[in-house]
């Protein structure tokens, strides 16, 4: 079946998620649907195209930005997700066929899929090779991945973890580093590098379970629940009596203002996303920035594009300490297309434990 | 009356500034007093110390903060003013007596000086010689001043506009560049450097007047009231239909915010200052921070102790500009040390036209 030819190839179903409405304030699972499509297991004549079976799908908080519908001309975002449509993300595929000379049936590749079960891919230049097979395939959609071909931010997990700490934040031994939603896709991967980097590291996150997950797995000096504070300028005062110097804000909002308060002279606040800030339509006002000029702290807002000529040095260097056990990933597998939806809105909700992930098909 | 010696000295008269109580919110006239005193025109004996007139005090919005009384250990900024003794800030003098080998009568220096009409300076290390005696006094309180020795961000000019905008702003020819508080002491140098940049740059300020001498002798390509528009944002968005590349914020507050949705991919703010927070008992929230993720937008809270090294050069470039007539400088010049508590209060208010200086005495 290499290559596109007059045989009839075989149709089989094809499943995808689909977005029936533009989404306001919090989504739901009503956002979306499943629908029940086919899909012909070869590229169409006179395409120059790769099919892949998709096998893992990526969940990320980037995704609730595309589902809202933006009127505004100025809107400097990616471009909205079309009702009716399928969603779009990374994924890890096979591919089952191709035109492209760079790719043959059998391949695995990683890199911008659509929710559905096998995803003609037109742009085939967009997708890059599995270069550690012998890893678990789902890092591709996290801690190996590289969002080589989007202008917007995507949030993912490991050229951002990487080149916001290392190279944004630039961590010196025995720096104080706070990780907020530290347990999530890119919050972990920091906080491991930043032990690697010789650092104290504390994170937050929104449930014990969390917290224990980054104390007894992930290598934190020490945690909290946010939710079980009731005042978060004082847990962290607690927790950093002499400061902050590095920041890694995933979150924005009250604890970003907090952390404000916390930082030492010359600290430095990287955000590279702000989850609690997604769903509100009136975003939150960050009271304490005016401390940025007494304590000359600066606030680097991190896209990852800027970094993309980083990804080969940094999926070597992550795979390496992956097998050295010095990172180690959690990951929460969500099992086949329909729970795809779930999956995805259970990350404003904070439901994931860890990278979230649908498993499509494992082969 | 070189050095100490035995004979007895001249006492005159020393009217001072002296703090009469705390601030909260914005200051008056009345939170200081003119305190008549006297002091003997030499060194004490057994001090090694300099005896300075004062010719020329500079009003600076970062005075504002020692004002008020900090009870917060926390507190990251400059010791509290002290009742009933003299403020203190930046000042151009005349050595009257010196037991300081670097110093002796007739020197021209500037440095950290106190609201009186003379001071003396124990820590004589920390005055500096003023090297271009040809060019106005008064600049060594502005364009060419540095703030080597305090440990809090004083705001000053000549270096706070230079390493701001150059060193953090790194301009190219062609960014589009705004200024707020524009036509004040760091705003009007930025704007110049800005033009020397080869960038275009368009500034706000809180007048007519200021306007227009934004537009007619600081050479700015375009200003605005921003207390006869409606709404910021808007203003922006007419006079960058391209966006802004640098802000050069010295304002923080409702400007910072309607600047953040005008910011480019990849743009910078450099906070040099908040004044419209200075006198608030709660911060304005900024509410367009998140903009900083998908748009790839550092945030620079400048502090001017990080860049003392350079001020030699500095001054020499200023030097140069100031003479070929590239930078030329707006000073509000206010007569007499009575005048001094006005001059202050007036910077908050925006009454000051260009950096606010007062005369103590012209020789």
């Amino acid at each position: 079946m290499e290559g596109s030819s007059d045989e009839k190839a075989e149709v089989v179903p094809n499943k995808k998620v689909v977005l029936r409405r533009h989404v306001t304030g919090f989504p739901t699972v009503e956002d979306m649907e499943i629908v029940a499509d086919t899909v012909e297991l070869r590229v169409p004549a006179g395409l120059t195209a790769v099919l892949i079976k998709n096998l893992y799908l990526s969940c990320d908080p980037w995704m609730r930005e595309r589902m809202t519908r933006h009127d505004d001309a100025d809107a400097l975002l990616a471009s909205d997700f079309v009702v009716g449509e399928a969603l779009i993300n990374f994924g890890v595929g096979k591919v089952i066929d191709s035109t492209h000379p760079k790719f043959k049936a059998g391949d695995l590749v990683w890199g911008m899929s659509t929710w559905e079960e096998y995803t003609l891919i037109t742009q085939p230049e967009s997708l890059m090779k599995i270069n550690h097979p012998e890893l678990p395939l789902s890092y591709y959609t996290g801690v190996l991945d590289d969002p080589m071909l989007v202008n917007y931010h995507p949030g993912m997990t490991g050229l951002t973890a990487y080149a916001a700490f290392m190279e944004v934040g630039r961590p010196k031994s025995g720096d104080f580093v706070f990780v907020s939603a530290a347990s999530g896709a890119v919050g972990q991967i920091v906080g491991q590098l930043a032990k690697i980097a010789g650092c104290y590291v504390v994170g937050s996150a929104g449930s014990d379970e969390k917290v224990n997950l980054l104390k007894t797995k992930l290598g934190f000096d020490d945690a909290f629940n946010y939710k079980s504070e009731t005042d978060i300028a004082a847990a962290l005062k607690r927790r950093f009596p002499d400061g902050i110097d590095i920041y890694l804000d995933s979150v924005g909002g009250e604890t970003l203002d907090a952390a404000l308060l916390r930082m030492r002279r010359g600290g430095k606040v990287v955000v590279c996303g702000m989850i609690s800030q997604y769903n509100l339509q009136e975003p939150y006002g960050v009271r304490n920035l005016y401390l940025i000029v007494p304590n000359a702290i600066n606030v680097y807002g991190f896209n990852v594009t800027g970094y993309f000529q980083m990804y080969a040095k940094v999926e070597e260097e992550m795979a390496g300490y992956i097998k050295e056990g010095k990172v180690v990933v959690v990951e929460d597998v969500k099992e086949g297309i329909e729970s795809a939806p779930a999956a995805l809105v259970g990350l404003f909700a904070g439901r994931n434990v860890g990278k979230q992930l649908v498993v499509i098909a494992r082969e």
